[in-house]
């Protein structure tokens, strides 16, 4: 594989090996796809799943914190109010000859390296008319630019023209039932609202794999604060001296990359970041990236600039990871102050105030929202393996996000091996790891297909089980094993997964058993 | 509340605690809502979840299928194969005068009490016609009845006309990723593959809260089996002799509605099921659905009736629950046969067959397929409790299902009582029980609220506590208490849950530990 391997990108080999091993392909893909769409297969699906779950633990549960389920399509009204409807568009430009679209900005940025971020239609159209930017496909000229509305449109009901949205954002739901939510659940400031769900954007030309779709998942946080509560956040300090790398504005203006590294507390306290309920979230997101398998060093938070901003923000920052495409986005941080509860409050005549001290208070809100398919990405980029001792690639996920926990291998297929190893696998299972069996193969091949998908670990079945009751668990990290009794297995692996003990520690405390 | 409560029908009385408690609630709401679409609030959501992981242990990982996550929103050619586009068709007829639409056969059904299962067009006119019936909102004449399509469509793309539809059903990912699954996983039949998701139905009546809605949850399998397994699924010997309820066609026939018991083997043997891998998949649902919280005598498997059924069906037979409002559809079991793979083969031009012993065979396909929105509303009303024993209504839920495991309440807030009960709460968490702390207001108070959403254990915190050690547990069901130490709290807690003791030999067992 290795020539070939070398001559593609690494967005080219991430692709191919979630293709064949069943991480996401495209949708519909015996029909040609559909641009944008991706399904996730068997391998992502029990990624996804460890990472929502993480996710649930860490930010909701942990924080005792509210998670609800809403629709993903939405009445009129709602996306009217939040200014989805007139707001939510990209600049579109489309070729006189061939009809083809392309976002304006992305032709102008493609060509001439130059950031159009907040500029006007007629701002866009004097920089493509005086550069003579033509159409990628067949160098016609340009329209003029247009707005493009990327909310998904759908009519509901057995009448014509009773249109609704599927969402852009899960946001909306929580905004619309914080009233609901808050009186069930007889909150008291400061609490959250969390949300799992999918949304969609038509983007004008979704690419890179499952970076720019325009059908995701995201995991969203919305956290409601009395004004007064926004810079002593429950737990603060707890936190307070973890390092942020965040990128400023006035470091961008300089066109620097690396990040600033600042305590939590510093930066709230210079005022780099508008208060400490932010800075809270940005260091749980740092921690929760670093666990989940993403190299620190990867990781910065960009100070969006000024044009980035909606105009009711009091800060937004985004998350985002080196990768070999660039820098990339993966969560939008942003402090909302009051502006969504107060838009819904005008547009739909219900008073969104609730009981706090001696009075109704309209909450302020902390927005941290992750995008599971790109975080997804970034994981498989930076775990993604290409190691002078074995002649496969593979992925060295932490087992908080590996697809599988342990594999399971007899040596043979024969002589009673397949039903011992069976009989293992089954209580593996049982014991609530995430287990797949392989018999099929040579064992060399079986490890090699285990290290392909970053299965941290593989037990063996060998003859010496059906004698002493022992088998052998495989690291995926070092190659090496260990030798083991089938009474301790669960166990050893329980403490190897949860990173209570290294490989290497356990190996250490077997062989001196194994020898005394 | 004893006077109104009776006046209600349960239908009423569930929906009005799940909103009040936040079970779900509708869609945006403070806009009037979008028909036939909801919200789940946070114990909605908790409940979801628990619900959702027990049928993924359950029918996905303990019988070694694979699960996928696939996108919403599938090409048009995916439905033009599937035969959505053309046939996933309800009747509709419109008010001339009003311009009202409702589902034509649903108007005879409920004035004649006819069934219409089956009838065309033009049979439904004449029924219409020689009845004289009329619109239900102001009386006036129908217009003829015409085929009005199911599902939600979208545009994708920033071209004008590229029709897209939301799934009406996961299914078809799963069928059109067949090939790249079963490659991916080096699947051997039998095998199956599973998709829990969103799913879109464009009703013409929705109604009965969570019952019959536009948007909603499938928790679906397909499992594929060469044709000689069909009658030798894994495993069937282990259920070959649970008793299954199925009311067979010939009963239905002389309008009877308890249904015939009979084992699984015998069921297969006699022909009431098509073949046993059909037969092993509804007792798996009827144990899953008894766990779950229905009570047994409220379920029943109807064969569906020949005009019901479309061609290709080798059998399709539906769980039905007996709701307040009838027994009500909640799972459709398929044999589907080779049907979809055929289909999607001619369709897309890929061959759909798999490596089976000596050559290529399309394999046959069972799917069970199972709504969540409407087995918890089966749940919700299972469970459901008015009682002389106490004056406040109460869940009855099984710890499998239940929102929480545990309620955490201090006796008072003074005193140091709080931070005590927090910790205990916070050590409950961290040991991945469910919990939740109420700390506010008379504790009897807090032990209705707490059963009124069904939460099976209270822990009270006292001045003991601060003494000794220890704590109450109060069960919901019989509202007897158990002192017990802290340092035996989570064990005892984990066997109650997992109904390894019941609450009175825990009792029995504790209170002679305290007299030794």
């Amino acid at each position: 594989m290795s020539i070939s391997k070398k001559e593609q990108t690494l967005l080219d080999k991430i692709q191919e090996v979630s293709l064949r091993r069943g991480f996401a392909y495209p949708t519909g893909e015996i029909y040609g796809g559909l641009s944008g769409t991706f399904d996730y297969g068997p391998l992502g699906t029990l990624m996804r799943h460890k990472l929502i779950n993480f996710w649930r633990e860490y930010f909701v549960k942990e924080e005792n914190h509210f998670e609800i389920s809403g629709a993903i399509i939405l009445p009129e009204k709602v996306f009217k109010a939040s200014g989805h409807v007139d707001k939510f568009n990209d600049p579109l430009v489309q070729c006189k000859k061939c009809k083809s679209m392309f976002r304006a900005d992305k032709v102008i940025e493609d060509n001439l390296n130059q950031n159009t971020d907040g500029l006007a239609l007629d701002e866009l159209d004097k920089i493509i008319v005086k550069n003579k930017l033509t159409c990628p496909q067949c160098q016609g000229e340009f329209m003029d630019a247009r707005e493009f509305n990327l909310m998904l449109k759908t009519e509901v009901g057995s009448l014509k023209g009773n249109v609704s949205y599927l969402r852009p954002e899960t946001a909306q739901n929580i905004f619309t039932s914080f009233k609901r939510v808050s009186h069930a659940m007889r909150a008291k400031l400061p609490f959250g609202i969390a949300q799992v769900g999918k949304v969609f954007r038509n983007e004008i030309s979704p690419r890179q794999f499952i970076i720019r779709v325009r059908e995701f998942t995201q995991m969203e946080l919305e956290v409601f604060f009395a004004e007064e509560q926004l810079n002593d956040p429950p737990r603060f300090e707890e936190l307070a001296d973890e390092v942020l790398p965040i990128l400023t504005r006035e470091q961008q203006d300089k066109t620097e990359e690396e990040p600033l590294l600042v305590t939590a507390d510093d930066a709230v306290k210079k005022g780099i970041l508008p208060n400490a309920a932010i800075a809270y979230y940005l260091v749980k997101e740092k921690i929760f990236f670093e666990e989940a398998g993403i190299k620190p060093e990867l990781i910065r938070f960009r100070h969006m600039l000024p044009k980035e901003t909606p105009h009711y923000s009091g800060g937004n920052f985004d998350l985002e990871v080196k990768l070999s495409i660039g820098w990339t986005e993966v969560v939008g941080n942003a402090f909302r102050q009051q502006h969504d509860l107060t838009s819904h409050e005008k547009a739909s005549k219900t008073k969104m105030g609730i009981q706090h001290i001696a009075g109704n208070v309209i909450p302020y809100v902390v927005e941290p929202s992750i995008g599971v398919g790109r975080t997804m990405y970034c994981i498989l980029e930076s775990c993604y393996k290409e190691t002078d001792d074995r002649d496969w690639t593979w992925f060295q996920f932490p087992s908080t996000i590996s697809p599988y926990d342990v594999q399971v291998c007899p040596l043979m297929k024969k002589d009673g091996l397949e039903e011992k190893a069976l009989e293992i696998f089954d209580d593996l299972k049982a014991e609530g790891l995430e287990a797949i069996f392989d018999s099929s193969g040579k064992i060399g091949k079986r490890y090699a297909r285990s290290d392909e998908i970053g299965t941290p670990y593989c037990v063996t079945i060998d003859y010496d089980t059906l004698q002493d009751e022992t088998v052998t668990i495989r690291d995926r990290d070092s190659m090496e094993q260990v030798r083991i009794h089938l009474d301790e297995l669960t166990e050893a692996l329980v403490l190897l997964l949860s990173g209570e003990y290294s490989f290497t520690e356990m190996d250490k405390i077997l062989k001196e058993k194994n020898e005394s």
